[in-house]
């Protein structure tokens, strides 16, 4: 592989989207466009469809005070999916149309941003042009606000996610005690299968206005045990917050929520949602009390107003780091983040890991970090997580709203 | 009455909360803390229960840096009821225990801050005092997010509902539309029987990131007509985004989430809630598109980080004004707002409406205002509203979290 290779590059953003997921595209966006080796810069519509497609916009007709603001807006702007690769030694019709279209274009930087089975595609794909030989500096720039990819300390979109549910629910805690009459209210919080954001409740709780129980899905859920907990709290104390995760499961692994035989999404995993309604019916009927629930929804993963600047700089970053890295010959990389203490002060270095490592593994939330009745989470966690969500964005507003990157999205012609 | 009266005061918040209702709290407790005429200032723990309680917290003995953190403070700091009082022709026994208390304090100022309910309270209990010739000046202190109360030209605290409302659902907006298989979003928004919040999801959309309908309670609503339009926007464009008020109702009369047989809170009033649900659901059948319901909850009501400051400082105002107005002679009545444009800038003066007109008068949404298809909002509420929600609060941080008042709470002892 030689050091200096010349082309186009596409980026792509694949999965759910976050509040930041567009900081990471302008990271990738903007670095690409300063960068000489770099010809054109396309953007995939649609994640790996857009390539597919043939729907790539040519980033480099944008305005570039438009493109800042991506720093700022939620959801992915290039439009996002959620396509399953097959695997190419079954079915390589997908492959071969996207080694056509980068021969098409000269694309030999392929940058893809997205979580899990984002990662899987990127590797596939990394993996295909070694095999034919088509030289393509291939980097995963990761994203989720999950925060369940392998090997990097934390992922881009999960600190805003948190700091918008902790904020939420510090609200949300004022709002469910105000009446004499007491109230027990239980938060819907995103994760199928990891608690990561589910914990982030736990913020709320150590400032003082936050639930009084939290579950992860790293454990399995006993509703009886959990109904007692509940109980006796609101007894005691007229007030009682659960923060539950919408993949909570039974001890024989069927989704508390029920929804695990509903409609699936393109990669398999049961829809979930409804898990704080129907927690509240069993609550309600149980204690008598007064229940609500509610569900943090998209809302968690779009809060922008809400990001974390840490988080924004982050993903830009890794953003950046994705094109730097590529265009020194690094290939078949996910970006991904390591963090030390200097003076007891976060930092926050890039760190590459290898796709095949990253691609469809899922990073749970530690068990040592669950207290022992598995129903609260420990201080290690507040260490980690606080230094995340340190900072407020600098939305630009216009009449106290926000105001979002406008792409022109011309499409690219050669 | 004398000019001059002399005597304890008390304040007392009523009803749902709202992200400024504090801002009207403090306003209230700080003028009469630096007045000379009001010996006491004392804070009725749950509204009016509290005063039948005799649970009066000393509010001269709270910290004045934390009283201003009210400014910034989610939900009633002092704790509301929802307490239906009696007619005293019928039963006068709370009205006796309350002029017992008045009494035993020499309470001589009564400020009562709520919504339509709680102005009936307030109405009731001066014109008791009235008749038993006990000399003690009443104000009300509006608040509400349903903006519907009498006279005045809107109502503290709908201004950040309103905002919280136009900014969660730009970035939902964005979330909604990011992959190319299409969604249809229904939003469901508080407002029992005006549809002022609902109105305020049509400010996303005159910014470009909103509903394509907006259903409002002041009209029947006609489900079928509803999914005729869901359905051609939808196959028209891939997405529909929808913002549904909760206190919809078919031309019968019956609320649209068949909620209307439920429990119901102390005045009687329906709880509602689940129309998204339910709505998502019919849509999902109609189109066979993917539907999300979201209902903004409680959040809407509590997101004091998203509050406009104009609200805030109005919300102050209308405390201190009630105050300050009583101390003059004033009594009877309920403060509220007049708009002016100076210039061609919002202006907001101060003023007083009698309790008797206030009490249990609801204020629709203007039916002018709808446009001539009933699904959406003119360009006249956009006016009214938009200088409402102007600027950032100040809110207090710590490690990024909002800081809130922390009230002692110490009982007043005579």
């Amino acid at each position: 592989m030689s050091a200096v290779l010349k082309g186009a590059c596409i980026v792509g953003q694949s999965g759910g989207p976050t509040s930041v997921i567009n900081s990471s595209l302008y990271g990738v966006v903007k670095t690409a466009i300063d960068n000489p080796n770099i010809t054109h810069v396309l953007g995939a519509e649609y994640g790996i469809k857009g390539v597919l497609n043939d729907r790539l916009f040519d980033m480099d007709q944008e305005d570039p005070a438009e493109l800042e603001k991506l720093l700022y807006t939620p959801s992915s702007a290039l439009g996002s999916c959620r396509y399953k690769m097959k695997d190419p030694d079954v079915d390589d019709t997908d492959y071969k149309r996207i080694h056509e279209i980068f021969q098409k274009y000269d694309v030999r930087y392929f940058f893809y941003n997205g979580g899990n089975d984002s990662m899987d595609t990127c590797n596939k794909i990394s993996k295909y042009m070694q095999k034919v030989g088509y030289e393509c500096r291939v980097m995963g720039v990761p994203k989720t606000i999950d925060n369940d990819l392998f090997g990097t300390d934390h992922c881009p979109g999960y600190a805003s996610a948190a700091k918008y549910i902790a904020t939420s629910i510090m609200e949300v805690y004022h709002d469910a005690r105000v009446y004499d009459t007491g109230m027990i209210c239980i938060v819907e919080i995103m994760g199928r299968h990891a608690g990561w954001l589910a914990a982030a409740a736990s913020i709320a709780s150590a400032y003082g206005h936050g639930p009084d129980l939290v579950y992860l899905p790293e454990l399995p859920f006993d509703m009886e045990s959990f109904l007692e907990k509940v109980e006796k709290i609101y007894k005691e104390r007229k007030y009682c917050m659960v923060a539950v995760s919408e993949g909570l499961q039974f001890a024989d692994g069927t989704f508390v929520s029920e929804a695990s035989t509903s409609a699936t999404d393109g990669f398999g995993h049961a829809q979930l949602g409804g898990l704080a309604t129907k927690l509240a019916a069993v609550v309600g009927e149980k204690t008598g009390a007064k229940v609500r629930g509610i569900e943090l929804s998209l809302l968690q993963r779009c809060g922008a107003h809400l990001a974390s600047a840490t988080d924004i700089n982050e993903s830009f970053r890794s953003g950046e780091a994705a094109v730097l890295n590529a265009v020194n010959g690094i290939t078949d990389k996910m970006v991904g983040y390591e963090r030390r203490y200097e003076n007891g002060k976060y930092v926050c270095d890039i760190k590459l890991f290898d796709l095949s490592d990253v691609a469809n593994t899922e990073k749970k939330f530690p068990m040592e970090w669950i207290n022992e009745t598995g129903d609260g989470i420990r201080k290690e966690y507040l260490d980690y997580v606080m230094p995340l969500i340190q900072g407020e964005p600098a939305t630009p507003r216009k009449d106290s709203l926000p105001v979002y990157a406008n792409l022109r999205k011309v499409l690219f012609s050669k």
